[in-house]
């Protein structure tokens, strides 16, 4: 499911974050991150000002402790016996994660998946906008006439990124045609992939990838149902991020 | 991204992990047992008989003691100065993780999300077959005819369920639907949900739900975007789980 490329691997954070690892900041702390603003959001939605580690760690199973720790990482937001001011939090994380800005996003494969995902409503609502979609076969109709975006031909990328300010591409094609649509991504400049096609692919220093493994949620509700329903364990909490 | 309910919180474990926490096993530490399970097959394929931790986390850049603790969690299966046994190690794994059987799967929503899951080659792959594809409206044709599967009226998911031996749901239908859907899954019996709608939804104790969130990777992917290509942080590491 996750995966990213080292551009650099170095100890320089070592003796700021006490790990021994190279890692500045993990990928999982900044996916809790991710669940924080979230939180965040809800919060401010419903006219709350102040929070705690508690309150907001609480609806995904994080601890309190760990909730201090991840934020603690990008600075002292927190006050002991106070807590977190909750739009000043939120506008200080969206700031970290790069997100006080909209992200374009090329999506490379206009089939079922790709269009989905050009329609969804959860990326429609995010700081990431949809600039382009594109296929080899951009002619190819699949009865559905609703898409706002256009279907370009992939060999166009290059162009339409530069015009569009496109920085990060989704592959959304079948598993065989992952690596020439990861090619044509990097070709374009683009920064960043997220894989959702069921194949590796290989990508030069400085690119970062994600790749989207649906069946590792799968497998890991198969492991509680399995627990609690077919073994009888009755104290299993499938709770928690580390 | 990430959510399950707690079925029971209890703090039976707290002696043997050491931690103050309720979690018998993290979702954190499941997933990367998914990874391990990734990696130990391609092993196995390659001909490689024995790995160490090393090996087994460095593709996801997962240290070799995350890797020990981890595996140590469900039993010793390592030997100091050897190593695991490939083939055992994947086995063992596979039993924990209840995938030593077929886990039957359907998807509520047969738009272009629902279509492209039920043809996705990553689960048919998977030790989830997709069982049954449902819709309100069944009779809707977005102009394609080869999936295999008969779209089903939503209706009819509990009898469905019962014959098919149906125990996961999928819900790909948009945000304004998702809670009907659960509805829908939890009354026909169903366990555990993997909801791809970008809405939260409410299930009742005993199951279990994950949330995809595509836009949490996004959001990851413009952390280090923005760090490395934006403010020219050069140590930046984009690796790590936790």
């Amino acid at each position: 499911m996750i995966e990213l490329k080292r551009i650099k691997a170095c100890g320089s954070r070592k003796n700021r974050t006490g790990h021994s690892d190279s890692s500045a900041v993990s990928t999982l702390a900044l996916f809790r991150v991710s669940l924080y603003l979230r939180r965040l959001a809800e919060l401010e939605q419903e006219g709350v000002e102040k929070t705690s580690s508690r309150e907001l760690g609480e609806r995904f199973s994080i601890s309190a402790a760990s909730v201090r720790k991840d934020l603690g990482f990008f600075g002292a937001f927190g006050r002991a016996g106070i807590g977190y001011e909750v739009h000043g939090l939120r506008e200080s994380l969206m700031g970290i994660l790069g997100l006080e800005r909209t992200w374009k996003v090329a999506i490379v494969g206009a089939g079922r998946l790709g269009r989905a995902l050009a329609k969804h409503k959860g990326l429609a609502e995010s700081k990431f906008e949809i600039s382009a979609l594109l296929d080899k076969f951009p002619d190819k109709t699949l009865g559905e006439g609703e898409l706002k975006l256009e279907i370009l031909h992939i060999d166009v990328l290059p162009e339409v990124a530069h015009e569009r300010d496109i920085e990060i591409g989704i592959i959304a094609v079948p598993g065989p045609d992952a690596q020439d649509a990861a090619n044509s991504i990097v070709a374009a400049g683009l920064k960043a992939i997220l894989n959702f096609a069921p194949a590796r692919i290989k990508v030069p220093p400085g690119v970062f990838v994600h790749n989207v493994d649906f069946t590792i949620y799968l497998e890991n509700l198969a492991y509680f149902v399995n627990r609690v329903y077919h073994q009888g364990q009755t104290d299993i909490d499938g709770s928690g991020l580390d």
